[in-house]
């Protein structure tokens, strides 16, 4: 905790945080500051959403009567960056303690959101300007640099808040109550249902993280699974705990591109990595599958994604997930269409991914002494902003989540309805 | 029966025409004929697919030793009229009794559709330039020329084979063996349950059919329904239906163009009136259900649909259904991005809706007597061919059937899973 955040939260214990208990508001100042009109300004750009800025002199600045959060900036310098250019400025900002929000984080973030101006219907062309426009591209060198910047920072560092299954993508939750790791094994039976993977068959997985799904697969359907990664660190792990539980002959991880993934198999799966293909690479990530599946073959991919396209916020591209985009549906479907693939199920587990962000959240919150001494207080704050910044997207739906199911034209083995998936609570 | 048929008939008692009794076939001729060579283009053009064409004077002409079908051309001039211009000509020709095929139609079509030769990945272009050169577009005007030349041709002709609902969409079978009445129950459960209506809702309906959802939704699940078709002949069946049944308060038909929706409801549905939409006007739709819809409204549209854009075959355009298109998923997706709703659910009925035509097509060929008596024996030719090819549309994946759950932006108040869906037989 900083100094500020300390004596924010002194305060607090005087100064009541809560909307109830702000029902006394101070009615907002003259404003007739230079900081003044710039938060005014700014709060007019972001859809006057109901918050309060409270400057480094004390003043406080709100467009609305009754604000429901708190934000602090602490030097005239943040204020004149956050003006510039807020996108970027706001998390950087709050990664250094030059501003804190007070109470929920989430809560502030959903505000936000909510308030948003309506993004015009040209986004597509101002998605597609700002994709072509970012600065590393998904070939397979960017892809590798891209994929290292987030997922090799430490395997040490994600067991503290991914739970045992090591899954870092949305879970699914059968009962609201579930836990976390119930839940990612709920996910792992609900993609194998989806699949209808039986014992003997042959799995190909692009993108397989520390290798869970492909464990379990290995484990309750007896299939054989070959898993494609270019993350050094999430391979090593995946190839230790497959041997350490007995399924390295069952198992092959493999350190290369999804674009080299070549032979024949009963099913494709994909969980998770197509954020990070690129729109441009879809059709190459189709061809792989065609390439790969026989008429009877199923194939299954699994991402966040968009209502309508749109570039993912600028500071997480930027400081998280370099070279990473959510497709909205009519983009996933690029993957498809080339290739003549019947798209069978499509499923939006949007408030699943919530759910389980919330549950990263609160095991990264407990660890959250740990986090700062592998590395410090400023990633520290940077990881809790991109976590509750998620959860907020996902709860008001900038964000979803999409499982789709898909075949080769024509395949008739296929069940006739999805009560399958239901048959038994899945995991 | 045409004489052409009860000779064929005749013969068949003792030249056996099933793959099985086709054991020793005759030797492709040599084909040196003027008429052989023009079939083995058309052949080659087609794929090739295992087939035996015989000629007027008896000439026998394949390109492959073992056909699995044959097919009989009466006439010089409906073979040039073939080779000119197959994909209209066959139609034609089959209705007027000109081209007679052996044993079973559907398997005959099949037969075509799997050989045919791959197109090409420009699809899409391809499709959008035929689309717009398409002759009558759906305009309101155009939409109710087109409308009226497909479905106002007699209740009492559809009443012959659609069975009591005379749904005249997909039905839903929760069991391989359900009737085509429990299977159309089912599908009006099963949209029901997708929607999650609760008594004393309201829904609007764009495209009512003969009103059998609407009543289905009324009866079964308390809801009031508003009803738009264009239609006239279905408008005033549904009228009628509604007031014997003694639902005309809680069910207004309203004989007016989708476009002319307005008003505010729980839920927006739409089954089987995309196909009649025209992508150009996808945006226009998305809009009526927007504006409808408050933040907790869900919608609900059910078409069928395409692998990838590609136009529906010429003959079906020109003969039966002017003006039609099935989208591909991309482009049934312009209906929800431009107006950020959230697509929540996508499923594939292809192979339900070959289930539900094969259960038309008994009917149809069962009341083929009284066919003919409405019409003539070409028409009764022309709707067996329309018939079977749909069959072999969704048996072969050339036609998707594509039901799509939505609902508008950061709307929570969605079930988490779809168990519900399951929970009971539908139906």
């Amino acid at each position: 905790m900083s100094a500020l955040e300390r004596e924010v939260a002194d305060s607090a214990e005087r100064v009541p945080l809560s909307p109830v208990r702000l029902q006394e508001p101070v009615p907002p100042p003259p404003g007739r500051s230079v900081e003044g009109k710039l938060i005014r300004r700014l709060l007019s750009y972001v859809g006057n959403p109901p918050i309060e800025f409270v400057l480094w002199s004390g003043e406080r600045i709100s467009t609305v009567t009754a604000p429901v959060t708190r934000v602090h900036i602490t030097d005239r310098r943040t204020l004149f960056g956050l003006v510039k250019d807020p996108h970027i400025r706001f998390g950087d900002a709050y990664s250094e303690g030059r501003i804190v929000v007070e109470g929920d984080l989430v809560r502030f973030i959903e505000t936000m959101y909510r308030a948003a101006p309506v993004q015009p219907k040209a986004a597509r062309t101002l998605g597609s300007f700002l994709r072509r426009s970012r600065h590393r591209r998904n070939t397979p060198d960017g892809s590798r640099e891209n994929i290292h910047h987030h997922y090799d920072i430490g395997n040490d560092f994600y067991s503290l808040w991914l739970g045992d299954t090591m899954a870092y993508t949305c879970a699914y939750y059968p009962r609201p109550e579930a836990t976390l790791d119930e839940a990612q094994f709920a996910k792992f039976e609900h993609v194998c249902r989806k699949l209808r993977l039986r014992a003997g068959e042959t799995v190909v997985e692009a993108g397989f993280g520390w290798g869970g799904l492909a464990l379990y697969m290995a484990r309750k359907h007896g299939v054989k699974v070959r898993a494609f990664n270019i993350s050094h660190e999430q391979v090593v792990y995946a190839r230790e705990r497959a041997l350490r539980e007995g399924f390295a002959s069952q198992i092959e991880y493999v350190e290369d591109d999804y674009r080299n993934i070549s032979g024949r198999y009963d099913a494709f799966v994909s969980v998770g990595m197509l954020e990070h293909v690129g729109v441009e690479n879809y059709p190459t990530l189709g061809g792989v599958a065609h390439s790969v599946l026989g008429s009877n073959g199923r194939g299954f991919i699994h991402s966040i994604g968009r209502n309508r396209p749109a570039p993912l916020h600028p500071w997480i591209t930027k400081r998280i997930f370099p070279g990473a985009y959510p497709p909205s549906l009519s983009e996933f479907m690029q993957i498809f269409e080339p290739w003549d693939f019947s798209v069978l199920d499509v499923e939006n587990l949007r408030l699943h991914y919530a759910q389980t962000l919330t549950h990263w959240l609160e095991l990264f919150d407990a660890n959250a002494a740990k986090v700062r001494a592998m590395f410090d207080e400023k990633f520290e704050r940077m990881w809790r902003l991109y976590l509750a910044g998620s959860i907020a997207g996902f709860t008001t739906g900038a964000l979803q989540l999409f499982q789709v199911l898909f075949a080769p034209k024509g395949n008739n083995n296929v069940p006739m309805t999805r009560a399958h998936l239901y048959a038994s609570p899945a995991g």
